[in-house]
């Protein structure tokens, strides 16, 4: 027989709708039926969550240095004990509230660094208190690659349902993304997405392969990044088998590619594919961080501060999350 | 009783949908209804159009120098005779298709320009072949102003039902956006905005300012292009009693317009805008060149060469398009 995934998931930011998605994810029947959910959290945190959800799960609380595939208990529960409740003020970044959040990610970096969960998730983080609690808080990037030790390239995928996108660029100004794009980039982007879709079960993704200009340059007349860098890029990859077509014009590439022409957009720059994939369904998308050893998992939106505390938040991206990070776990033998 | 508004239709490229269009255009009750159209172009190519489309409207031949308005028919026709359909290759660029539908733009112009019409419209133009009839043809703007004799700022309009994109830059290098923007030059586009909307019957359009940046910067952290210049321009607009609000992150300020909390975005370069208004409705969406002294509006699609001559193109954002042309012309007395 094959063990279901181990998947730890780390309660996100405790003043949005974070503990209330982290107890609806583990009331689902779905969900248990998949995976084991190791959560990492404060259990007063998570039972407000709970009480919010209106949910009652069954926890099996362990140590954090417990061996969890030996651990009995259908859903276990590191309880780390470091935030009250009354610390918290709904719907307000604060220093607890990051450092809360940051914490029990970091926790489960580690597990999954040292091979003792098979996939990290996270319920979402706010990053103004991220940064309140972590001075030099970039974004969970760099973070996780920090914590895991990657040396090599990672990068962040948005999924929606069976359409990926992923991109070149992300959190830097706009004005400076043409200068940071490279053939060899865009090949090396060209090839993490191409690796981490056949992870995701894709036998050989279909990648269109955005223009960086209006019109895709027009043939040069709005600009040449796509005949001096984005096609060369596109040429190197498809001679080494990867599915990649391009440059398309990124006003109508994401029409196609819903309509089933492609698996995946790499886009430019983060608009150019956030735009798009917010428009499609900003409730169901799902953030992978792709490269590492692991998948890493998240809904795609955000803490929802306005609707914290009532009950109403959806938890399908967050379920869509936690299924596509157990997915991309290879079998193990039991 | 007053006068149905004059709308000078130029035909477009002929090796395309246009001539099929057109000929589905005038054989709409809905607009002979609203307007009086001169449609400008060859007669042998619009009975091409109208045997592919399967219609007879009526149409009554007039002199380009006749008095339009005074002009008996309900239909008119100004035939240049300058196109023999034998001389097009259906689904291919060539000279004689770029000539024909700059010369029939042209007329279209100076009769709006001259006051002998109300509003021009014209069906789709195919870029290459109008670059093939004249080397320097950088985009409708540019061509319409120089005819027009416009002096002052004009700029391109999306609309799709009643939401309305305009943006601050279009048909230039990524690279070269963040250059180009200034407090000024925001300012303006908001103006331009604002008056267009008002035109065309809002009595005071709520306008979305989208910022540059990824997270409209993230107070900084990703471009300083919101601080420095798309906030002061937005409250220089606000000042004069434009309803303008933001900036905005580009990747959910399309949502929420969408679900009504603006009448407009504004963006800040072609495909920030673009690549939504495709996603919301392809087929739907009219162009409108604001700025000049009468409206001039056209489907935002193009000249759909791989379905010309088959009888199939929707002539919906062709409609559209007339719609707003008619809407936008002031009521004149008979």
């Amino acid at each position: 027989m094959t063990a279901k995934p181990l998947v730890a998931l780390a309660m996100g930011d405790p003043a949005g709708i974070s503990p209330e998605l982290t107890a609806k994810l583990v009331a689902l029947d779905d969900l248990r039926a998949r995976t084991r959910l190791v959560i990492i959290g404060d259990r007063r945190i998570f039972d407000e969550g709970a009480r919010v959800a209106g949910v009652t799960p069954e926890l099996t609380t362990v140590e954090q240095g417990a061996d969890f595939r030996a651990a009995r208990g259908e859903v276990l529960f590191v309880d780390l004990r470091h935030l009250d409740p009354a610390e918290i003020e709904q719907g307000t970044a604060s220093l607890a509230s990051g450092k809360f959040a940051l914490t029990n990610y970091r926790h489960a970096l580690e597990f999954g660094r040292d091979g003792r969960v098979d996939a990290v998730c996270f319920t979402p983080f706010n990053k103004q208190a991220m940064r309140l609690a972590r001075a030099d808080y970039d974004d969970e990037i760099a973070f996780s690659a920090e914590v895991a030790g990657l040396k090599t390239p990672a990068s962040e995928f948005n999924v929606l349902g069976e359409l990926w996108n992923a991109r070149v660029t992300s959190h830097i100004p706009l004005k400076d993304v043409a200068g940071r794009l490279s053939a060899e980039r865009i090949h090396r982007a060209l090839r993490l997405t191409d690796i981490c879709m056949r992870n995701a079960g894709f036998a050989r993704p279909r990648i269109a392969v955005a223009g960086l200009n209006p019109h895709a340059g027009d043939g040069g007349n709005f600009g040449r990044e796509e005949i001096d860098v984005i096609a060369p890029a596109i040429a190197a990859g498809r001679e080494e088998g990867i599915a990649a077509e391009g440059p398309f014009p990124a006003d109508t590439v994401f029409l196609r590619a819903k309509g089933g022409a492609f698996d995946a957009v790499l886009t430019m720059y983060h608009d150019q594919g956030q735009i798009a994939m917010k428009l499609m369904g900003f409730d169901r998308g799902v953030t992978l961080l792709g490269g590492f050893p692991f998948p890493i998992c998240t809904p795609a939106h955000g803490t929802a501060y306005d609707i914290a505390g009532r009950g109403i938040a959806s938890v399908s991206a967050s379920q869509a999350a936690v299924r596509l990070a157990a997915d991309m776990v290879k079998p193990a033998l039991a």
